[in-house]
């Protein structure tokens, strides 16, 4: 028996290039035949250790900024994805990534994804509100009241901790990025590089 | 009379990813008949100005500095381009950018922007060194006494110090990056899309 091919898809639901890459991957993943394994985690503790920043790279540099929010615009435009720019950004995505890391390994998971990115970046919904957050939870089928409860629990947040520090050792530094067996591809740019990988090295 | 489908290419002879773009450009331009307008000018300026840093990115933030080194090896294999990591990072690419500079719009321009390119990131050589570039620029055609000695001229000084006002007016916070009719597209990944846009709004 061999390993199905798969990629392992670091995201922070803040972040608008993993909203684009959240959105795409699926389809592709499945088009190849490699396993998608979500991984939802924090930017934050990243860009402050390593770049000792506390908000997005994309605000402290507004030149940068400005670029991002045309290219995002295009982007859309070119994958034909919904875009409506969030009226504040970076979002608090703290509770999203909770409720994301406890649906992990449901048949529910890649719809919860898609519908709290969606939530973000096509509707401009603030997904740190519970109130959005368990709306998404509802659409994606999974028990609100359960899950929102279970987010607040110590244990799940020492599970998006652990996720940091995974994230940490695997040398990334943004998001989205791609590990496939140990191999890190950074950006959106690279999810077609990421899926070629995954095949190549299946087996 | 129609203008012709052209793009700016603002590059850094020390950028590791404008030598990728360098190096992809022309023939990808040809093929669709876009006229590229070489715009060689220095970083360092603009990350002092927009970040605060005296050094490569690459260098500040090192965790991202390693996924670089590994990205560039990749992505040459992937185009089929020589690659060999340079021993000093980034080189001082000052002289290089101005006889690039004095060489605009010569017929021999291409072939000089390319040898610099293939001097740094091919081939390990310090292209601050004036030898290096007398060499570059006689394999490319031109006079080497002339150029390096005008490279040293106020003149010439200003007109690359232009350049960088040029490149803030635009936009640009990184290299490369392509300019078409005002719309600015960064970074060697956005190649194809550059050359779409120029296709695109020609006449």
């Amino acid at each position: 028996v061999t390993a199905p091919a798969s990629v392992d898809f670091w995201f922070d639901f803040a972040s608008t290039y993993s909203y684009v890459a959240a959105l795409r991957l699926p389809p592709l993943a499945a088009a190849r035949g490699v396993q998608v394994r979500w991984q939802p985690f924090l930017l934050g503790p990243l860009f402050t250790a390593q770049q000792g920043i506390k908000d997005s790279p994309f605000n402290v540099n507004p030149v940068r900024g400005r670029y991002m929010w045309r290219d995002l615009e295009r982007l859309c435009r070119k994958y034909q994805l919904p875009w409506r720019q969030p009226s504040q950004f970076p979002r608090n995505s703290l509770l999203a990534a909770r409720v994301a890391l406890l649906s992990a390994r449901t048949p529910e998971e890649p719809q919860l994804v898609r519908r709290l990115f969606e939530a973000g970046f096509a509707e401009d919904l603030d997904i740190a509100s519970p109130e959005v957050v368990g709306r998404e939870l509802q659409t994606a089928g999974l028990p609100p009241g359960k899950l929102l409860a279970q987010a607040a629990l110590p244990e799940t947040k020492d599970q998006l901790r652990a996720q940091t520090v995974r994230a940490e050792a695997l040398g990334l530094f943004g998001a989205p990025s791609f590990v496939v067996r140990g191999e890190l591809f950074f950006g959106q740019d690279r999810l077609e590089d990421a899926l070629d990988w995954a095949q190549a090295s299946a087996n």
